[in-house]
């Protein structure tokens, strides 16, 4: 009989809620992942209205079959409420971008936006404990990225965005989660930077900018550019030229894949207990 | 990037609601049809409790990019108030089995369960408008066939079930729906009759019975069996033999999946109006 492969009444169901939707990557990219691990089960886009969102999800989540749910904008903040318990990055950030179903049926809240970020640096072996980080950029991703970056306990973050209440904002949460960790807010300055992180929109599609003034970069940084489009922008193509090590916004979003599918999982095997 | 190429952020969504869900084949077969036909579209399994449905399913209505349900047991009754507009088969058997968003908002319904055989029917050429019909089995999809073959102006029903309450309410459908067409209640008899339907369970699985005491059947008879597993039943079997055309379960299938994709699509085209 006429079928496809990929869905049957047995596939456990994700999804991913946001308004606007269509932009959306989840559901092709943590679909893969899912299937990769050897899991029956998609992510779909669920286009909710914003102002639906608090009669329509609950609602959703009471879907027998439904066992996660990936936050995108406008609903990272809203979507805390969702939680029966949430992780440290949440509880730092404020808001959550994942919402696993435990084998109890309570829901678990965590936001990995900046895990991505730590994720991408272990996948090549770079290790950010104890080292010297520059981020540029405090907004949505960049805020995430300081909260997950300060949890790896690097011996120094200087942080900056054109917005002070932002960088005030994060300079707390570095504090709370590695009080150990130098903090210096102010504009980019190289000086004993080990690893260079650009979190803001510079560069971006064909912004020829670059989000620090310099010429050349020193060839044992580690330079990290946020942004997926495009995939070399002109900070990264300066890093490679320069000889730097170099990690990309796309292994930023492969590696928050991988651990909201790892979230997902623990949390369906009862071993997720974040609090 | 890791990603599959069957979902998308701007996927439509289609979902088929029941309890339990796991043994519906509605996701794979609906799902290609809506491929076949061009669309960016999936069919997804929605396990919805039965306390569940009065609340969880009018807000699934709402996400956006949902444009269709299909309905299974236990919830085909039940659904009816989710309409806005009833086509005639739904108002005629009192259920429905497809729920489809039109460009308006609104939600039309219709039950397709019995469509399905006369769209088979279709497909093979063979004419039901003037012929003589004996249906046997009056339950969920015997009711629904009754209803549809109604619908094609035959000359004579006869219906037969072993419960007479069914055999009373399928014969009012009948008279409504096809005031000239003969209808005639009572045990199997293939005197006269051109066209024999079954809708009863006898030959499922491992049933070796026939639903009519015969030896052999006239080689002019056209045989229809809803059942799919066999998908050679007993009394197909007999029929192939005696020289019989043969309809099977599985065109039955695909001809009500077709439908209801086509009900889908009118649906968005605003072409459906069906009051």
């Amino acid at each position: 009989m006429d079928q496809v492969d990929y869905i049957n009444g047995q596939t456990r169901v994700y999804g991913i809620v946001g308004d606007p939707i269509a932009q959306v990557r989840s559901p092709e990219m943590v679909t893969h992942e899912l299937q990769r691990r050897g899991l029956n089960a998609i992510l779909v886009p669920l286009h909710v209205a914003r102002a639906d969102f608090d009669r329509v999800v609950p609602h959703l989540m009471q879907l027998l079959n439904l066992d996660g749910l990936v936050m995108t904008i406008p609903f990272k903040s809203q979507a805390l409420n969702l939680a029966s318990t949430l992780g440290p990055q949440a509880r730092a950030v404020g808001a959550l971008n994942a919402l696993a179903r435990r084998n109890d049926g309570t829901w678990a809240g965590e936001m990995f936006d900046g895990m991505g970020c730590v994720q991408a640096f272990a996948r090549r072996g770079l290790a950010l404990r104890e080292k010297s980080v520059l981020l540029i950029g405090l907004g949505g991703a960049g805020g995430a990225i300081a909260a997950a970056v300060a949890s790896e306990q690097p011996l120094r973050m200087h942080i900056w965005d054109l917005e002070p209440q932002r960088c005030q904002q994060s300079a707390q949460v570095i504090a709370r989660l590695s009080p150990h960790t130098h903090v210096h807010v102010g504009p980019p300055d190289l000086a004993g930077v080990e690893v260079l992180m650009n979190a803001s929109p510079v560069g971006m599609l064909d912004d020829a900018r670059l989000p620090l003034a310099v010429d050349t970069l020193p060839p044992d940084l580690v330079v990290f550019d946020t942004i997926v489009y495009p995939q070399e922008t002109p900070l990264l193509r300066l890093a490679r030229r320069s000889g730097c090590q170099v990690v990309t916004g796309r292994e930023m979003m492969q590696g928050q894949i991988a651990r909201i599918v790892d979230f997902f999982i623990q949390a369906q095997q009862g071993s997720v207990v974040p609090n």
